[in-house]
């Protein structure tokens, strides 16, 4: 077959780059593997703040201040809906600014983003003493359906219920769902004009029998046709035509951020992230400072005002959604390093480069600097990621080891530990089930501890006065069962008006058209459910009841194994429940036939969770927070670290495809040196992929600003 | 099971109606057949108009005069976005008028409706030199798609080609696809809150498995649940508080006027019948006059007034429209009499009363007056129908014995022949393909005869002089498998929008959830293509070809049978053709898994295919128009009116359930009498249903206006 190469396509002909697969077809990876350059060296060349750099970050600290002195906003929109093209350009201060671009037309203030809520909307902006503009409201309200108003159409009394009384917690049906990251590298690489030919290409395949899915995929192939082209015109807002391919390190870090910046501007989605972008932009910079064109301190200047711009990604938000969330994150997570299948590193001086941020700029929570780690890292690369580690508390790391397995060398983590392929893969965002609460339903058949309302089915109760292991097992199956019906179907309807109502154009027009699509559930309270199963089989649990009969409290008889100690008297407990919830959730119709996944996630909501789940049978007091995500409890993992490791180790991965995490905070001081915290690392990974199998833990997360 | 009956349903115990069925569960069928007087008299209650009567007519006509020295158009909105709620109460002269309600705040001003599309809505303002508020367009173009956007979106280009070509025709893409009937008399029983109370039992009752189908029907029961209650708010705003059931004959017409109302608020459908309403309202009539608190001649106003209503309806329409449709169509059909299954005539004194408007208000095309026709029908009404049918050429007639062996006796006719059980059935209207032109693209090898561009596929076209009836029927047979793939598939994706964009929650509010559903296709030229086979068959025809090879003209040698003869030879053929096109369309996937119909109907739209056919092979010219329907081709049927029905009467009804016309003008000069006009309608029907087989035609078209 012949191939007909566009102009855009001939662009390249000419350029220093080595072509390939990439350059007849879109495939970032492709160009990466070809002409990305390894940096195995040490930290020396890098290169302080430029005069610009400071001044511009000084007028953001400036900003951020007055933010935080005015309740922690600054300044929101009211009037103008936010869409791609819907704001004049935005400056920090133009003359000074290398790359552009805000999400309004001033710094940090927050744009007016109703399709996914037009109420969420406007308690976001009276939370703050904002009003929305009424013909806005009206617009919204009348003939403008939201994803929010969607939802709420088809949940069931019983979804209601479970969401009330927080079994099911923090689902996306108010908020964007996120998890979704548009591979902005493609403008840069391709230019826009050559994305769009390759849309109106795809839009075209999609004939033949017009079944409602194929009709679903036609017209999203239309819309995400026009969000190129709106992407196009933002930019030559800001002075930039992005026709064609980056000409420059300047342009193609330029380009990239227009794709984010078009993203955000269009959804307000719970996690906003990039990508991986760092080792991709290093080419165009290599090749610049080759050509002699650009210094050192002017590379990091770019990557330093573009980390600047992603610094400034806010939305409106719920004094509610910020408990949940604790703070006012973005997720703008930047997955930086790993290693490539053909055995060479995927560290970059850009690597560095981002990472050296966090010293040009000061720390700061976002963009979310991920490392994926791998014992075989540049030693160089490790020793500097751990000296930023210790001094700034603001890296992340996952397991690149183990990912790779299964996503290859250009996957990227979306939000905290959801790994997917670049441009190839997207999640459907599920939030979590909790676990703890549905074994105090099973105990007591359905009814809510807290609320002291029926809200599970009315499955017979426990009457015992003490708990019986193999009684309260068949009852927690059986309400299991019920949960994981109920959070997939709920999930569905989630889904569904999402995409109908608030379809994320502009991330999927960065995506190929036929994506793998991800259907992201999870769960919380795995160790207290742990320890609680463990406390009733290996000691004496006694229920306390009110005057109603439900059990409102526990007395633990006894000690009993508890999870974190590499017990495996427990430690199963833990595994049988990932695994048995998780094919529970598999037996469930899931939106557009997408892949279930599991995680065992929460880095802060596990404090609201555990605010919503009353006494719980291992001691555990109500309004006690649930330890974070595959985290054992609080001081209950006496073994020490490695024990504890070796406990969430255990954990199927395949049963918690998207991501187990284990938080834990290393205190610089009692190891002292790089070194110490590079092991430290090494072991806690190699112990995951050097067992040889699949069952393993996929994040480590070192809290950050704590 | 104990049956719990609402506030609402115990109303009812205390009236003097026969209860029923109809008192727990909604069913008007049940009330009607319990209550209903039926009437075998003559004409002579009828009263003449009051003076409010002839005042307020008066009025309209003389809007109506100036509507027409006005361009066609009194009046149109350009800024309040058309809903149910949008508009204050408007009125003719609001002391004399029994019967209230009108689309917007004057008589004849049209209402702004861009849901189906705004590109429509502004040509139709544009066309009369009116232009679209910006605001509103804004709010169409940026943040509320259209119907008429999303099928664009979706479209394939062999799609558009064939539209531009008009070998598909009328394809309600750019306006409303009507032909959906609610049953607005379950607002005059029932009340609205009764009705309202039954919606959300039925949201209720979707649960389990959330599949999107089951989405889908979930939300728009929420939506229907939102219509409901802006139907009562919208007649509050006119001061009727319609919670509760009519509780006399004025508020049973004005109840259900204002379900009408809501719906031509809402839709702007191509057809926006009413449904089968006169008997119903005869039983509160009946009532009132037992009770003495009503008289005949104010019995009479409420239908004049209610009637007028009627007829004040009218949508903004573009040029391009009005030419297809042939003026200014509304399609407020009201289906009259009919048979019931008991055997009693369906026809009550208040079916004369609905001619009688004829009288009282003079002729008028709309409402489309429909009699039931049945042999058995009253000689006393038949007698009177047949005197308005000679004096106001205003009544159309359809065959009630066929149509009720499928239907049962509470159907209706939505636009001219689409039989439907009100508020239990619905039809996705789909227009029509040309079968003429598909015969002339089997010839020429898909190449369009008047465009000369390849439209249909590149099959090996015909290449001799003279053509062959077997190579013609096995290439046409090909070309038609290929034009009804093409067909179904573009109404799955018009269909799919039109519910996503579009949908009608008013008038799908009155109906049951479960609704059955049609997929209503349709075929224009079924004489010219049997005359076509025919010639070629019995007769010679020899090509005509231009420069390029093309067949652009057909010389016709000898004589041949031609359709409309009873000549079977002939008759056969159309037979065949209706059979094959409509398995063709069988084969492929129905958008909601509807019921493919097929209706053989033009009543006026058959000029303008005609305009855009080509010469064709029996003879007739380019641009000569088709024959309406199932009709012969003028004056080719030389055998006589019984002849020409015989014809007619051969096509299976089972391969066109949708309805088959056959328009014919009964000249009244030349028949003289009533008796001989009834006698040719008995004769016809009979010929139908006597037959003792389904295979039949439904529907005989007196031509209006005319």
């Amino acid at each position: 077959m012949e191939t007909v190469l566009s102009e855009n396509n001939k662009l390249y002909r000419d350029t220093e780059f080595v072509q390939g697969k990439w350059t007849t077809e879109i495939d970032v990876r492709d160009f990466i593997q070809r002409n990305y350059t390894p940096y195995t060296g040490d930290a020396n060349f890098l290169a302080g703040p430029t005069e610009a750099t400071t001044t511009l970050w000084n007028k953001c600290l400036d900003l951020f201040r007055q933010e935080r002195e005015n309740m922690g906003v600054l300044d929101m929109d009211t009037e103008i809906i936010s869409t791609v093209t819907s704001h004049a350009p935005g400056y920090i201060d133009k003359d000074l600014e290398k790359i552009v671009g805000l999400q309004t037309d001033k710094p940090l203030k927050r744009a007016l983003q109703p399709f996914g809520g037009i109420r969420m909307a406007e308690g976001a902006c009276e939370a703050y003493d904002y009003k929305v503009d009424k013909d806005v409201a009206k617009i919204f309200k009348k003939y403008r359906k939201t994803h929010n108003q969607g939802v709420f159409d088809c949940y069931t009394p019983e979804m209601r219920k479970a969401r009330h009384a927080a079994i099911l917690t923090g689902l996306p049906d108010a908020y964007g769902r996120g998890r979704i990251i548009g591979d902005y590298r493609r403008i840069a690489l391709y230019g826009i004009d050559r994305l769009i030919e390759d849309k109106v290409e795809q839009h075209a395949s999609v004939e033949g029998e017009m079944r409602p899915e194929r009709i679903q995929l036609k017209e999203e192939l239309a819309e995400q046709i026009r969000a190129l082209k709106d992407i196009k015109q933002m930019a030559e807002s800001y002075g930039c035509d992005i026709s064609n391919p980056a000409q420059n390190a300047k342009e193609a870090v330029q380009w990239l951020y227009f794709g984010y910046l078009a993203a955000v501007k269009e959804q307000n989605g719970a996690a906003m992230s990039i990508g991986r972008t760092s080792t991709f932009l290093d080419i165009f910079i290599e090749r610049d400072l080759k050509r002699g064109i650009i210094t050192e301190e002017q590379a990091q200047e770019l990557i330093d005002h573009f980390i600047m711009k992603l610094r400034l990604v806010k939305f409106a938000r719920t004094p509610e959604y910020n408990a949940l969330f604790s703070g006012d994150p973005t997720w703008v997570t930047e997955s930086i390093g790993g290693m490539g299948i053909d055995g060479r590193t995927l560290v970059t001086k850009n690597s560095f480069r981002y990472l050296h941020t966090l010293e040009n700029l000061g720390t700061a929570p976002e963009p979310n600097m991920t490392v994926l780690w791998s014992t075989r890292l540049p030693h160089n690369f490790k020793q500097y990621a751990a000296h930023i580690s210790i001094t700034t508390s603001s890296i992340q790391y996952e397991n690149d080891d183990m990912m790779r397995v299964t996503h290859g060398d250009d996957y990227a983590i979306a939000c905290c530990v959801s790994s997917m392929r670049v441009g190839k893969e997207m999640q459907f965002f599920g939030a979590r089930a909790n676990l703890a609460k549905c074994l105090l339903y099973a105990i007591n058949g359905g009814v809510d501890e807290r609320l002291k309302e029926q809200i599970g089915p009315k499955y017979r109760p426990i009457t015992s006065e003490y708990l019986d292991y193999d009684e309260v097992m068949e009852r927690y199956d059986d309400m299991m069962e019920w949960l994981a019906g109920l959070y997939v179907n709920t999930l569905n309807v989630i889904h569904y008006m999402h995409d109908k109502y608030c379809y994320e154009k502009v991330q999927m027009a960065l995506h190929d058209r036929d994506v793998k699509r991800y259907f992201a559930t999870g769960i919380a309270g795995l160790s207290v459910v742990a320890d609680s199963l463990s406390a009733i089989k290996y000691a004496k649990v006694k229920t306390i009841r009110d005057e109603n009969g439900i059990v409102v409290d526990y007395d633990v008889e006894g000690d009993y194994p508890k999870y974190g100690n590499n017990d495996d008297r427990v430690d199963q407990m833990a595994v049988n429940l990932v695994h048995s919830f998780m094919n529970k959730i598999r037996k469930h119709y899931t939106y557009r036939n997408s892949i279930p996944t599991m995680s065992i996630l929460t880095i802060t909501s596990n404090v609201v969770y555990g605010k919503k789940t009353g006494n719980t049978p291992d001691g555990r007091k109500a309004g006690v927070p649930l330890a974070p995500g595959a985290n054992p409890m609080h001081g209950r993992d006496s073994n020490g670290a490695v024990a504890s490791l070796a406990s969430v180790a255990k954990l199927p991965f395949k049963d918690a495809q998207d991501g187990i995490s284990n938080t834990f905070s290393i205190i610089p001081n009692a190891l002292g040196k790089d070194e110490v915290f590079m092991g430290d690392l090494d072991v806690s990974i190699d112990q995951g992929c050097c067992a040889g199998t699949s069952e393993n833990f996929a994040f480590i997360s070192i809290p950050k600003n704590e």
